[in-house]
């Protein structure tokens, strides 16, 4: 079913009737301080037009939604050859688990948990400076959105460098295990400013048409890669709750702990939606409802 | 792209270029000694009609496939209520492992590892007599595919029975968790007899439909639950080969250690693929590579 | 320092004297009824005297304590063979876990978590009747314990039976990896009923002399054997809480959920504790403390 | 049986008989270039004799031996408050495994596997200077040995920091669940070096008399400590090999990957064996042998 501003606003509304909004992340200072009734859904349609609700014009976080920008610069720089040092398979663990790397002697189980993501940081990184690898990430995204508009927030990424010691300890795991080239110190840095990327929901919808593959996006990203992103997005972009979201939602989608979710529905749509409250998983509460809710009502659901 | 009757024969011809078949499943007498180089495909299009290629009639074990059927005649029967009993998310482990069950005291991560598809057999046996629950699996089956010509092969149940002491060890471990309802005998006997049921690629295809939402599928199975149960076939349906097949492949599948898999292309197309060698996951080696093939020449990848 | 009917008695009262006596073992419903405020200690010394303080007169069902015993008889009829089935390595995981079986590949750690005890059993049986190899264990006990007067509760070993889905889920496990030679109900059922034996403490002690190697205990098991038993008992007789007994008592124990616990001080004296309640490792909660108490006032830690 | 200068002379040539000595430890470059080839025991009685074959006054690297020197450090500096933050109990797991640690939340199993090596020293270190906590272990382990003669390798100790990925991911792991108090990089300088003590086997002998609390030994070691000690060495002082070494040797004891081992005979003797082959547990391979035999022929076995 076509999508409708009204449509929109019921989900927003929806949403404000409930009473429990999760949790904001309590490690970053930056971030749980965050009030959680907040929310901004964005939908970008293949007509080229994009819909939104709710404070979808607000700069968040994205955190981990990030995975999906960097893995694609990557992919772009180095091709196939990162499957050599990173799976494609969900892990079955927490975001952060050290446990399957121990088991798979470093080799991290795809590039959305922690580990894998510092893994293709590095294979982007390449021996280069941190600013640079930054700058190509950065770029691809604002390549992706049309927009200069979007900044690296400073304070958060400082804030994550202080308190990124289980990062640390899977950077300095992996470079045990000869998988990881660069100074750890410089592939953290990278990560750690990667992942304080602020941006709004319509920014993120916007950037998420070239993995939708709608008509009237930039043609950055080559279409066997976004099919490829979108399938690890589908079994691993929620972690642990990954099936679930599978399960609920029937959309490739990736979270942040900063409360964001990037939904594609290819050839149909690009959604995000942030909302700064966590469910146990750690992805975000009411954005991974109205998810579902968007889901059900337009019966994009891939299967 | 459209399917035609030729794209089919150069998959078919293809596969048969290749000189590394894989090896057929070694625990079960009757599977063991099946000559590997043999290969079938079967597609249900939505205008009505099916291609094929291969020993497209040729019976064969559908093993784990039938854990499709079994969950869908068991959604049919006590819906929801299952997900009290099994999870939704990919396991990150082999099919029979006994390791997140303890960690998860006795609660299976999905319904297509061995463990979770106990549990659901279980539910469905409810109290009943193992031939009633199979004569609803089974029926189940035989309308999906509109025909009566599907058996079970006995002589594969017995043989699964006499050697599946793991299967047994997991039912008991279910059962000190609480979580078994029946004698364990009586469920294992249910589920060694469903496992063995033996279907064509064109009967499997025929079957699928309903699952693939196509317009002239017996209404067998609501919608809702269709997509359910592709969402858990993207997912889990290949083991710690899932997220594998859905980058490879980017359509739900549903492999079985006797070589075939049942892939959904939903709204476009029923497959089922048959070549009993297996690879390292325990999926079809040649069949995984001719669902590739079959997904690169039509894109029907769902991202 | 050499031990008085003073001191036993002092740690008679010292045990009466706290609130927390732990909890029974829930599981057998046998077991789940006992009144938990009772205590019994038995010490035989090397000049042949044996004191006790209690109901050291009173049987109790010395459950996993049995596993040394039947150890005892395996070794004496297969010797080192049995090495190749089960390890020498404390498991550091709980008593009824399947997760190192599945990481080792169904080689139990040592003959004290359940299935290295399953396994050991499996050994003895070897072909036989299961009342032939209860007769053995049971005769090597009475021999050692040098009285007729030991029997096996046969209500307790059909509660166990009934109640063993744990321990038959372990089984299946074994066979399934080729490590069970006997059918898994002959095997269990020896095992559930090498379990139910029922010893006073006095008995106990006296049959723990031959492990002591006290001078004047029965010449039944070769010292070789008795000195690689008291090693097992100190690395891995307490489940995971082997090393807190070894770091807290300093000498070799083994204990059962049915409160009883076997003390060896080599050289020196046997010494057997009952109270049934028991602390979070499922060991006796009183009989730990007196254990402690009875090494800090002996000095007879090996340390 | 009363140790002779013959029979430690037989062990030796025993020793020097064997074809396989193993590999001496790959990962630092200085002790990779050993020659595996060589032997040293040494052993002082309870009479204040010191007895020694091989190559008893060449220095080498004590390695994960200074554990032991470094948890009487900090029991004699913090006492039982040690043990909130780390455990007693034996891993099951390779020395520098991160998988219990993660199931434990942080909490290293016992002082002997790296990570609990790690929180021990940075118990020690408190804030203070790594300088002065390793002039407080040096210190001890001087004094335990009667001699000033024992210093610390700063080229190995070089050598472990540039190749001690494994160790900074634990140190990180360990500060990302609170349970390191220093700046990591200070607690693994201190931790380096300790390692990085050399010692003749015949210093190392002298050094532990005050553990196995013999009469001449300066008293710097309380008893109730060096009783705990001994009780940690036998259920965890040789990693995953801990238990097959108490069943061996039935002695306490701790290897190093240097090659060396010190055992403890309770009252009886201290004897050090080195020889820089190792085994698969990454024990000496030739040392663990020669403590086999001291144990048989001299029936020095606590069991």
């Amino acid at each position: 079913m076509a999508l409708t501003q009204a449509m929109l606003q019921s989900i927003h509304d929806e949403v404000f009737r409930q009473d429990d909004w999760g949790k904001p992340a309590q490690y970053i200072p930056e971030l749980a301080t965050i009030p959680p009734d907040q929310f901004a859904i964005s939908v970008c349609l293949a007509d080229g037009h994009c819909l939104k609700a709710g404070v979808a014009d607000k700069p968040f976080s994205i955190q981990s939604v990030s995975k999906v920008f960097s893995l694609a610069a990557t992919l772009g720089r180095v091709g196939g050859q990162l499957w050599t040092r990173v799976g494609r398979e969900p892990s079955g663990t927490a975001f952060d688990s050290v446990v399957l790397l121990e088991k798979e002697q470093g080799r991290p189980r795809n590039p959305f948990v922690n580990a894998g993501a510092i893994v293709t940081t590095d294979a982007l990184l390449s021996g280069r400076e941190p600013k640079q690898a930054l700058a190509e990430t950065l770029g691809l995204v604002r390549a992706m959105a049309e927009t200069d508009q979007i900044y690296i927030n400073s304070k958060v990424a400082a804030s994550e460098k202080a308190t990124g010691a289980r990062n640390r300890a899977l950077a300095h795991y992996l470079q045990s295990h000869g998988n990881l080239t660069n100074d750890p110190d410089l592939t953290l840095g990278t990560y750690f400013h990667q992942c304080a990327i602020e941006m709004t929901t319509t920014q993120l919808a916007m950037a998420g048409r070239s993995l939708a593959g709608l008509e009237n996006a930039p043609k950055v990203i080559a279409r066997a890669h976004a099919r490829r992103i979108n399938a690890l997005m589908m079994t691993c972009g929620h972690y642990d709750g990954s099936g679930e979201f599978a399960f609920q939602v029937g959309l490739p989608g990736k979270s942040g702990v900063g409360g964001g979710i990037l939904v594609i529905a290819p050839g149909v749509a690009s959604i995000a939606i942030w909302s700064p409250g966590l469910n146990h998983y750690g992805n975000s509460h009411a954005g991974t409802r109205a998810a579902a809710m968007l889901s059900d009502m337009t019966g994009w659901s891939v299967f």
